[in-house]
C-alpha cells in the first residue's frame, strides 16, 4: 500500500490569523526565534499498490479540486511517502 | 532567511472524522482510488539566518510543546525548506 502526501498552504498574499496567533504563542513560550508562522494542512492519501506517476498526478488534481480552496490556498507539495511498517 | 516545516498528524490510533469526510468526498468526486485519508497540519516557521541543527531542534521542541496536542497528535516531520524567491 502506498501513501501520498498533499500539502496545502494559505497563499502568500492571504492573511493567516491562525499562523499569527501561533507565532505570538511561540514568542511567549520561549520560542521567539521564529518570527513568522503560517499554518496550512497536510493530507495523507492511501492508495492500493504502488505510488506511480499517475497516482501523483491524481493526488495533485484532488488537491487542487477538492482538498484546497484555490481562492485562498495553494497546493505546495505532492509526494510519495515511505510507509512506516 | 530560513524556513522550517513542522508536520503534525493525528496519531494512528485516533479516529480522524475530518479525514474520513474528505475520503468520502474524494470518492464521490471521481478520486475513488484514495481509500483512506488523514488530515493533519503543516506549520511553516520563519527564522532569521540559516537553518542550523539548533534551529531544527528548537522547531521540534516547539512542535511537541506548542504546535501539537501530544495526547492525540504526533510531530511526524521537521525539516528545512528551500525558500522560493
Amino acid at each position: 500500500m502506498g501513501r501520498v502526501v498533499v500539502d496545502v498552504m494559505p497563499k502568500p498574499e492571504i492573511l493567516d490569523p491562525q499562523g499569527k496567533a501561533v507565532a505570538a504563542a511561540l514568542g511567549r513560550l520561549g520560542f521567539g526565534q521564529f518570527g513568522a508562522v503560517r499554518q496550512g494542512k497536510r493530507f495523507e492519501l492511501e492508495v492500493e499498490g504502488e505510488v506511480t506517476e499517475e497516482v501523483i498526478a491524481a493526488a495533485r488534481a484532488a488537491g487542487e479540486q477538492v482538498l484546497s480552496n484555490p481562492v485562498i490556498e495553494d497546493v505546495v507539495a505532492v509526494y510519495a511517502e515511505e510507509q512506516q511498517a
